[in-house]
């Protein structure tokens, strides 16, 4: 009971802290993504072909959130892209305080900012950090049934990157089944199917991106 | 803060009330396991697996936790085990208590009990639920990094089973890496190479298993 009572303030005070954040992301002028996923779906992995595929043209910032250490931070400023590392020690998603500590570290403008969040299918999905949208990435691997049993995160989720598309020869993965969940959840979701080893899709979903910050430095 | 304050008191009457389970586990004088991995790692299919080498001399009740749906209950039951299902609606872990809510529903005797927990690496570890031990999978599509970046879960595992060993011939997963990763949190640790597809590693597992339960009824 106490925990309700205290998780309700919580999330009011942090769905307010998203508001502010958001009104400096618009000022940026950037589209800022949340990208949602378990651990081991291919987060940093997708990050890395959406930086190769984009950064002739456009300035990419990735904030990277994990628990413990900066494997992904160091993986990824190889490709030569600025990143940001939150460390939430004990917290399994990173919400719009531990976000909001590391705006003034933000210096110059970008086009896109791309926030990993910890790996995780539940809590991120419950924090507003102030982003455009929330991108879930689902693994072949994982299963089609993760959007019955998850459903918060493809409820909220824009977008949905459906990855490790190389592997669906040798797993049961009902493609159909997968898509039927997402669309259950969130008819309007749109799905990519990707290959973060391989490359492939995201050109298609690179595109798609191209669009979506085109259209948002127009409207400002 | 607010939220660090109210934690502590949760964690600390979590912890009384898991040893009250723990009591009760005990009269039963049975073994229980609390199951944790990322969504999709497994943990229904490694359960399954144990079910079919072991319930014909063994009696065998599962947990079953589960953010909404009763997907997995159905599978298990379908195999002539019983099961308990647990439905968390927000909360991305079991605790005690949710826990100790199914107690009374336990009328038999049982030699096992195998709790699934809800799909996620980093909050089902903080909750004690009154189990012998937590076993933590990690599926080989997930990544052989993955116990440095969820330290506490393979911190506190006795019991490491690495699933999916079906895929390495499709993927980047270093074997030796993702142990040399478990054993740097947790020395002890008794590691397992499975396949729940394939069936594949159950033999020496489910005669770990035995050994377990035979020496916890002759302790009794």
């Amino acid at each position: 009971m106490k925990k309700v009572k205290v998780l309700k303030p919580v999330l009011v005070s942090n769905q307010q802290r998203a508001r502010e954040n958001r009104n400096i992301f618009d000022r940026m002028k950037c589209l800022v993504i949340n990208i949602i996923a378990s651990p081991g779906a291919g987060k940093t992995s997708v990050i890395k072909n959406i930086v190769q595929c984009m950064q002739r043209r456009y300035r990419i910032l990735v904030i990277e959130g994990d628990i413990k250490g900066q494997i992904d931070s160091q993986a990824l400023a190889a490709l030569g892209v600025d990143v940001v590392q939150i460390n939430t020690a004990t917290e399994c998603h990173l919400d719009a305080f531990m976000t909001a500590q590391v705006l003034p570290q933000i210096e110059k403008k970008y086009d896109l900012i791309l926030v990993e969040n910890v790996g995780n299918l539940v809590c991120p999905a419950e924090f507003e950090i102030g982003e455009d949208y929330k991108l879930a990435i689902l693994s072949t691997p994982e299963g089609d049934d993760k959007p019955l049993k998850y459903p918060l995160l493809f409820h909220l989720a824009k977008v949905v990157i459906i990855n490790k598309s190389d592997l669906l020869p040798y797993l049961d993965f009902d493609m159909q089944a997968a898509r039927k969940g997402i669309k259950g959840e969130n008819p309007k979701a749109l799905i990519f199917e990707v290959s973060a080893k391989t490359g492939r899709g995201f050109e298609e979903f690179c595109r798609h991106l191209e669009k979506e910050i085109d259209a948002r430095k127009k409207k400002n």
